[in-house]
C-alpha cells in the first residue's frame, strides 16, 4: 500500500477499497467537484397510490439490489428503530453488500452487528458510536467505516461521492402524498434536517410513519414531490424518549463547571461576546454547563443575540424565549421543550444539513458563526482534535458538526479535562483526527487554557490577565505529571478499517483495526 | 422543412432552431430524461461577502456572457420592475443573444422590446402577453418564444431542457446571506414559489432587494445556500399593488355570472362536492365569481373541503379563515389579503412550482385536484383549448398553470362565453393548443354546457336533468347563427414564432407569424 502525507501529517494510502483519496490540504483547499449529483428523475401521476402498508412491498417497489445504498436520519437518535427493522427486512429479503449511510449510528443500532459480520451490510458512511463502531474497530465489517461530519455527509450527498439508491424517512407524520414533520404526534422528533439532502437527492425515497395524517400535511418539511411511497407501518419507527441520551445531561461534576466557566470567560475575553452575537455548543455535560454560564452573563449584561444553533435543546430555547437569541436555527432537537418550540415558536427555524453546514454551497450558517465551544476524546499540542476514538484505539463516537463548525466559527473553544480517569486528554499525537489544530483558536481545561498561537484571537486572549494561560505543552505536562507518565500508545494491525473526510472530501486520517 | 403530426393533430417540425422536436403524443406518454439537471456547486467561506450595492457588480461577479440564459420570477407581476431593470444594464453592458426564462411576461415589460429589436435578447422561454407578446407575433424577435406551464417551466429548469445561467430573483426581504422571503416588508408579494426551482436549479443566484435585514430572515422561502450574490437596490424592485391586475377582478356581467353558476351546478351534478373536496380556479373575473358562488353553496351545504389551491385571493382565504377548507397551497398570491394570510395563517402554504405542478417529480400537487376552473380565447369541437392566441392569431397570453391542472384534476371545467364581441369563442379549430381536449371534461358557457364524450364523468353529468347540455357542435353553431357565419382564419406567414409545449417537454403546436 502506498501512502502520501497530509498537511496534518497523518499518512494516508494513495487508494483504499477502490477509492482514489485526496489527502487533506488544509481549509478551504479540498477537491471540489464541478456539478451537484442529479438524481433519477421519478414520475407520479393523478392515478398513482403512494401509500403501502407493507415495507417489503415498498423496498421492492424501489428494486433496491445487492451492492446498493440505503441512507437514514437519525433524528430518534438512541431512540431509532427504523434502521434496524430496515436491515432486519433487506436481511430476510436475502440482500447482500449494501452500503449503510445514516446521519449517525447509535447504540440502539447494535442489532444490526450479524448483517456486519454476514456481509449483508459491508460498509458505513457516517459517524458511529456503541457496539457497530467497536465490532468495527474489531474488523468485524468487510468494508470500511468512513466517518463524516454533518456538513461533510450532506456535501457527499450533493455532490454525488455518495450516491443514495434509497433513502428511508423515519416520519413523526406524513399524508398520503409523503409530505412530512417532525413537530406532530406521539412520534414528534422536530426538526428533519438531516434527512433534507436525502431527500433532495436520494435516487429513490420511502417515507416511513406511524401517523398517517390528511393530506396535505402542513407544516411541509420535506416535500411530497421527492417522497416515491410512503409506508404505514404497525411497529412504531423510533420512541421519542431515546432523543435525550447520555450525552445531553448537564454536567454536576466540579470540573465540568469549571471548564464551563472559563470558557465563557474566553468568549468575553475575545470581544465577540456582544449584541449580535451567535452561538452553537456540543451536546456534552460540560458544554451544555458553559450555555448555563453563557445565559446568566448575557441577562446580566443585557446582551441581545443574533442567532443560536443546535442540536436544540431546552437551555438554548429559553434563551429565545427569554429574548437572548432572536432565533434558534435547527438542524436536530435534543429534547421534548426543544421540539415543541419548533411547532409553536415562529422564531425556531427548521434548516437543512446542507444550509447548516456543507461547505460546498453558496454559504452555510456555520460561516456565521461567532463562537463554538465543542469537546473532544484528545487534544493534542498541535490543537488537532480527536472525537472517535478512545485512548485504547477503538472507535466510540461520530463528530457531529465538529469539523464544521471549528471551521466556520471566527472563535472555536474545545473544552475537556485534562484527564478522564487516569487517562490525559492533552496528548503528543491525538490517535485520530476529526478537527486539524489549524481550526481550533483556545483548549479550554479545568487548570487552564491554551492559545493555538496561529489563532486570530491569540494577541487578544494572551494580554487579558484574567485568563488563566499555558502553553499546550504545560497543560500536557500537568496531565502527565499527574499520571506520573505518559499514555501508552494503543496496539493496532495494520488494516485499515474506518476513514476519517474532512468536510470537503478529502482524507484526514484513517484507523486500524486494533489488536484483540 | 419537414412536419410531423402530433395526436393533437398538429403539424410540428422535426426540428427548430436547431433543437429537435418530439411531437406530443398523449398525457403521460411524452419524453422523459432520466436525470435531473445537476447544477454548478459553488463554495463560500466564512470570509466571503455575498452583498453587493451593485447590480452591474453581481452581473460581472456571475460571469453572465453572450449566449447565456437568465430567469425571473412574476410574483409582483404587472408590478414588476426586476426584470426591466436588469435587461437595461445588460443592455448597457453590451451583452447581446441573451435567453429570457422569466415565469412570465407582463405588460409591464414592454420595456424591453427594443432588446428584443436589437438582438439583445433572442428568445423568450414563458407565457408571454401585452406588447412583448404582440411583437413577437409579428417577427420581432430573432428566435423563439417558448410557451410553457407553470408546471412545465418547472420540469424545464429542473430537467435541464433550460440551463439557467443567471437567476435573478426580486426578494421583498433578504438577509445578508440570502435568506429570502415575500411576506415581509414594503415590497410584500407573498409567496415565491415559481422562484424555488431557479433557486435550486440556476447556476448562479442573484437575490435583489430592497430590503435588506438582519440574519436570519426568516420564514425561510428561498435559504441562503442556493444564493451567491445579494444586491441592495436604491430602485424598487417591484410595485406591489401592480399584483392585482385586471385579470383579477370578479365579473360583473350577468353572462358571466350565469357562466359561472353553470360551473357550479356541474361541480354539484359530478358528486366531488363532499367533504373533503379539493379545489382550484383561474384568476378570470368569471372563474373568480364560480369560487363565490362555490362558497355560498359550501357554507350551505356545510361542506368542509380539504385543501384550495392558488393563484391564492382574497376569495379564496376568505374560505380559509371560514373553515371552509382546511389549507390553501400558494405558488403564487394575488392580493394584499392574500399575502398577508400567508404571513399570518399557519393553513396558508407556500408551496414550490414543482411542488404544484411539475409532472416530472414523485407526485405534484395538481394530481390530487377534484376539479379546476379554466378559462380560454377558444375551444374547439375536439375540446381542445386555446389560451395564447387571440381570434387575430396574435399572441396575447401565456396559459399559467392551464395545462397542468387540467391534466391533474378529475375534473376540468373550462368556462367560456359563447363570443366575445363579435367573435365565436368555440371553433372548428382553434388556432393554437395549449391544453389538449383529451384533459377537458366540460365546456361551460351561458347557453348551455356541452361534456366531453371520453370524460369519465361524460354519463354522470349526462343523466342530471338540471343540467342544460348540448352537444359541442350545437354550442357552436348557436354562436355561429348568432353573427350569422364562421370566424375567418387569421392570415399568417409561414415563418414559426412561438413554440408551445405540453408540460412534459413534447411539443403540443406551434405559432406563425401574422402578416403585417
Amino acid at each position: 500500500m502506498k501512502f502520501n502525507t497530509n498537511t496534518a501529517n497523518r499518512k494516508i494510502p494513495t487508494e483504499l477499497h477502490g477509492r482514489k483519496l485526496i489527502p487533506f490540504s488544509g481549509k478551504g483547499k479540498g477537491p471540489y467537484r464541478k456539478r451537484k449529483y442529479a438524481p433519477k428523475i421519478r414520475k407520479v401521476s393523478a392515478s398513482d397510490n403512494k401509500v403501502l402498508k407493507s415495507l417489503r412491498k415498498a423496498i421492492k417497489k424501489s428494486e433496491l439490489t445487492d451492492g446498493e445504498t440505503i441512507s437514514f436520519h437519525h433524528h430518534f437518535r438512541n431512540g431509532d428503530f427504523l434502521l434496524n427493522i430496515v436491515c432486519h427486512e433487506i436481511a430476510k429479503m436475502g440482500l447482500k453488500d449494501i452500503r449503510l449511510v445514516p446521519s449517525s449510528i447509535q447504540g440502539v443500532h447494535k442489532e444490526i452487528l450479524p448483517y456486519l459480520e454476514k456481509g449483508i451490510i459491508t460498509s458505513i458512511n457516517c459517524g458511529t458510536s456503541g457496539t457497530i463502531a467497536d465490532a468495527i474497530s474489531h474488523g468485524k465489517m468487510e468494508g470500511l467505516l468512513t466517518i463524516r461530519s454533518h456538513g461533510g455527509r450532506a456535501r457527499s450527498i450533493e455532490n454525488g461521492d455518495v450516491e443514495i439508491d434509497v433513502a428511508f424517512i423515519a416520519s413523526p407524520t406524513s399524508d398520503i402524498y409523503g409530505n412530512i414533520n417532525g413537530v406532530y404526534g406521539e412520534y414528534a422528533c422536530g426538526s428533519l434536517g438531516y434527512a433534507f439532502p436525502d431527500a433532495q437527492f436520494a435516487n429513490h425515497v420511502i417515507a416511513v410513519t406511524n401517523n398517517l395524517v390528511p393530506f396535505p400535511n402542513t407544516p411541509i418539511s420535506i416535500s411530497q414531490e421527492h417522497v416515491d411511497t410512503v409506508v404505514e407501518l404497525d411497529k412504531p419507527i423510533g420512541d421519542p424518549s431515546g432523543i435525550v441520551s447520555t450525552t445531553l445531561r448537564i454536567t454536576r461534576d466540579p470540573k465540568g463547571l469549571k471548564i464551563a466557566r472559563n470558557c465563557i470567560e474566553v468568549l468575553k475575553a475575545s470581544g465577540l461576546l456582544k449584541d449580535g452575537f451567535s452561538y452553537q455548543s456540543g451536546a456534552g455535560g460540560t458544554t451544555l454547563a458553559a450555555t448555563n454560564y453563557l445565559r446568566e452573563y448575557m441577562i446580566s449584561k443585557k446582551i441581545k443575540g443574533s442567532f443560536a444553533m443546535g442540536g436544540a435543546t431546552k437551555s438554548l430555547v429559553k434563551m429565545l424565549e427569554d429574548g437572548l437569541f432572536k432565533t434558534i436555527l435547527d438542524v436536530q432537537s435534543f429534547d421534548t421543550y426543544a421540539v415543541n418550540s419548533l411547532l409553536n415558536n415562529l422564531n425556531h427555524i427548521e434548516i437543512g444539513a446542507s444550509q447548516y453546514a456543507n461547505p460546498f454551497t453558496s454559504g452555510c450558517v456555520v460561516n456565521l458563526l461567532d463562537t463554538i465551544i465543542l469537546g473532544g476524546t484528545e487534544v493534542d499540542v498541535n490543537f488537532n482534535v480527536n472525537t472517535s476514538t478512545e485512548s485504547d484505539g477503538r472507535i466510540m463516537w461520530g463528530m457531529g458538526g465538529h469539523q464544521d463548525t471549528a471551521e466556520g466559527a471566527k472563535l472555536t473553544i474545545i473544552a475537556v479535562p485534562l484527564l478522564r480517569g487516569r487517562i490525559p486528554i492533552i496528548v503528543d499525537d491525538v490517535i485520530s483526527i476529526n478537527s486539524p489544530g489549524e481550526n481550533i483558536d483556545v483548549v479550554v481545561t479545568e487548570r487552564g487554557m491554551a492559545i493555538n498561537p496561529n489563532s486570530p484571537y491569540y494577541s487578544i486572549l494572551k494580554r487579558n490577565k484574567k485568563l488563566d494561560i499555558k502553553s499546550i505543552d504545560e497543560l500536557k505536562k500537568i496531565a502527565e505529571d499527574l499520571i506520573s507518565g505518559k499514555p501508552k500508545k494503543p496496539k493496532t494491525t495494520d488494516r485499515i478499517v474506518a476513514m476519517i473526510e474532512y468536510r470537503d472530501g478529502s482524507v484526514l486520517d484513517v484507523i486500524y483495526q486494533v489488536e484483540d
